[in-house]
């Protein structure tokens, strides 16, 4: 496998990849079988260190791994990805080998067991640090402990679920003198 | 004031409007007096009926008003209103009546008493449901009681935050083959 190509995305940024809502890819991994799932419910909790939450429904084949190895990559794909993302959305991990049959790659990561997908232009690396919610909701709650971008990816054209297919593509981005953060 | 043009927009559609991640503006009424602000960090919860959470500092003016009244809405706004909603960031309900001094219209909301803003697309009328999270995240968790939309507004372009006053509007929308909800 060639040498990755992303940088280090320093973990004070993170919150500005997540916050315009991107569908993600989320994978893990479990007796050295890795998987992998859309996800569209997630949320910035906190800047730094960026704490995520997420929902993953106990219908999903990635919650019992989720919850069991408390370890996940939250990967950003562009729309260059959308119609895997859509296939890995109609299959199940529990009888598809995802990465394999949709052509993605994972790629060892630094701080978790959980793979990267390496056509995802941002990989976070993600630990779960709060789970009180799960029960309840399906709410994880996770911290990023590892983040890396493909900084070559100007005004990244992510993709961001409308329900059933739908998805809207990012277009032009505008820059307003806001003091927020 | 002019009647409202929206029309009731079903509970089980609310999350196709809210998944994709915009900037949302919530308001709030405390002793009579509205008040509003944006705010990035929301998520869908559940479908029907719909549940949200989202993150309110309690350095926002906003966050005791929520906690003490348990309600809001959380309005929709669309690229027109991106000065708007800056401005709303950019000031505290403190100091400022925010409606008078950006132009911005509060309506009645028919189920809670936290005023609609009429000039957004899309208004959910919410009840806080669980405070749970709130001491350690600002994480309140919202069932929408009411949704009303214009649906004359097609291809919305909503704004979505990228941190510092950074703001992707929203593109094209593009159809693949989903089974998914």
């Amino acid at each position: 496998m060639a040498p990755m190509k992303k940088k280090p995305l320093a973990l004070s940024r993170v919150y500005r990849v997540i916050e315009t809502g991107p569908v993600v890819l989320v994978t893990t991994s479990r007796k050295g079988r890795p998987n992998v799932m859309p996800m569209s419910w997630h949320t910035m909790i906190d800047f730094d260190p960026p704490i995520l939450g997420c929902v993953v429904s106990d219908r999903n084949y990635s919650f019992q791994t989720l919850r069991t190895t408390r370890e996940c990559v939250i990967n950003i794909p562009t729309v260059e990805l959308a119609s895997k993302v859509v296939k890995c959305g109609n299959s199940s991990g529990k009888t598809v080998d995802k990465f394999t049959a949709f052509g993605l790659t994972p790629r060892p990561a630094a701080r978790v067991t959980a793979p990267i997908v390496d056509e995802c232009y941002v990989n976070l690396e993600c630990e779960v640090v709060d789970t009180r919610m799960v029960a309840s909701y399906g709410f994880f709650i996770l911290q990023v402990v590892k983040a890396w971008i493909d900084s070559s990816k100007k005004g990244p054209r992510t993709i961001h679920h409308a329900g059933k297919g739908s998805f809207m593509v990012a277009g032009e981005t505008i820059k307003l003198p806001s003091r927020k953060a």
